[in-house]
């Protein structure tokens, strides 16, 4: 049992380091098409999408890399922001020359359907949406189907940019469905892998809006596509780690997505049950699945989480900026199933 | 042994597979800036530099972003370039909105110090160049600490970028001894690494050139030089590839660099040498230690290729653009030593 808690990078299980451990294969081969053809159909089980993808580089890279691929400078775009990652993004649409129009809330609100929607009551020609649908640096969670539902009838032709990094695979996720444009994940999260990789899911509107710029632009998702279509990659494959992610989304497909988004759903449940019968809060509205974040009137977080790590080797995540101090963080996600939160909450209550 | 001679990615061997499925640790704990800590000296050695560091992403991300991080729109920047991957960060400069001044030579030609300087010789205001020391598409080598000598000779504050993805490791390279200000190389050459992640040498002057924009700005090197003074990383770190890279870095200290430069000299000139006996013919001049590219008047080079796959489970890389069918390419990076360079050999001469 792994004592890794944080909401990413998440343990990493034994099938999956060995599936990287496999030969390294050329990515312009027939061996690595097949393989990709292969891995590409699990991906689109993940997102519940036609179109599918993957990159090297982080979540960040994949995010940013998106909105650079799907939006043009001077294009009104909202950016929804209540964290550190949100806020990321409306400083990258700033950076991209985007006309940013920026919906804010306080690190742990909700940001609520009502709330965008009122704010766009009188808004035309509003050309993209980029919202995250989890905010993992204070567990928030948007109703995205509902958000887009809203959004979509308003504005048909809106581009609707999802950062799922902590939310696929954790969560029900229905990009065709919701009729989301862009979703991009990374592999450090209910993908279980090492950091490294960025998975993705198209809309036709969003592929609609990809443009060749060069073949060195590794922030163009059009190269991708393009290389998408030979079942190969633009740049020199990260083979082992598509082996990793394909054991990980094998792992998924068997397990079936509700039995796995269950998982998830009922280690957060059991997770914050025993917190409150330890006289401890959860921090946020609207909490997700995929991660807690917490805290306990009468124990210092910095502390609790170094005696927590010394006394039972269990690694936890320290709030960010102005959170830093007054919450921590474990992670719901991948391998932290109610069984590891049962031993992790024995040994909490031991430090309080 | 590998029967994998692509020129990148290569062989990855089972000491450094053993390395990346160690344990999972959070890359902000005093567990990794330890780890982090020790694997930027012994990177430091294998470019001969005192200042480095490590990013996420593909080769290509290496050296665009390393362009975009010390460079500005409007400067003066020289690219030199023979083949693909040169001709690529042409077209990055172009679209870095740098003034670009380009120097071609044909695909296979070899770029000459003293033509390139005699280009310069009536030109002022050099803000930098942009060197491909070995030109993976191609095998061409630079005269890196001549050209780079006579370069910092007329121009004391030029800054030279050089792309080492296929020579730091594989040949002599003295990125401070030869005031070379920003040198990049990636994972999945002579560090026989999965492809993933790229390192990176500076010099006082590229570091003075980094500015900051903002935190999801994820090509601003600057991001990684803040995070490196507190031994983390600007996001989440790709642990397990740095695993794999620190062993691979362990490995090149423990054979000291000049044996690990001279494996690769000697397979290069093993296989040459055998390449002439059995009829055949390099590819380009001046040609690097890391690949060589080759053909046979004879035997149709695809076809060559197919069979040596089909019979003997070699994988080679063909030519690339016009010089597909043209050429083939075979490494001498990483494992590709002598030896196996032997068993290529007869198997090869059974193919003609």
């Amino acid at each position: 049992m792994s004592k890794l808690l944080t909401p990413g990078p998440v343990h990493v299980p034994e099938f999956v380091m060995e599936a990287i451990r496999r030969p390294v294969i050329h990515h312009r081969s027939q061996g690595f098409a097949k393989f990709y053809g292969g891995m590409l159909e699990r991906l689109g089980y993940l997102f519940q999408a036609r179109q599918v993808g993957t990159m090297i580089g982080s979540g960040t890279y994949g995010v940013a890399s998106m909105m650079y691929s799907v939006f043009r400078p001077g294009e009104k775009v909202l950016v929804l922001s209540n964290g550190k990652f949100s806020g990321r993004w409306k400083d990258e649409a700033l950076h991209l020359g985007l006309e940013v129009r920026s919906f804010e809330v306080a690190w742990g609100k909700a940001i609520q359907t009502n709330a965008v929607m009122k704010d766009l009551e009188n808004v035309e020609a509003l050309a993209g949406v980029v919202i995250t649908h989890s905010e993992t640096s204070t567990s928030c969670l948007v109703d995205l189907e509902e958000l887009a539902f809203q959004l979509r009838q308003k504005f048909p032709e809106v581009l609707i940019l999802v950062d799922g990094i902590t939310s696929v695979g954790a969560m029900p996720y229905y990009h065709d469905t919701w009729a989301i444009d862009a979703s991009i994940t990374a592999s450090q999260k209910s993908l279980m892998n090492p950091a490294g990789t960025v998975a993705f899911a198209l809309s036709d509107r969003a592929l609609g809006r990809l443009r060749p710029t060069h073949q060195g632009d590794f922030r163009n998702v059009w190269n991708y596509m393009e290389a998408i279509k030979k079942l190969t990659y633009p740049y020199t494959a990260p083979v082992q780690l598509l082996y990793g992610l394909d054991a990980a989304l094998q792992f998924i497909e068997e397990a079936g997505l509700p039995a796995v988004w269950d998982r998830c759903h009922q280690s957060a449940r059991y997770f914050r049950k025993s917190l409150l019968e330890l006289g401890g809060e959860t921090f946020g509205e609207n909490i997700s699945d995929s991660l807690t974040a917490f805290s306990f009137p009468e124990k210092a977080a910095e502390q609790l989480k170094v005696e927590l790590k010394s006394r039972f080797a269990w690694t936890l995540s320290s709030g960010q900026g102005g959170l830093k101090g007054v919450i921590l963080r474990t992670s719901h996600m991948g391998t932290s199933d109610v069984g590891v939160m049962e031993e992790f909450v024995r040994d909490l209550r031991a430090c309080l």
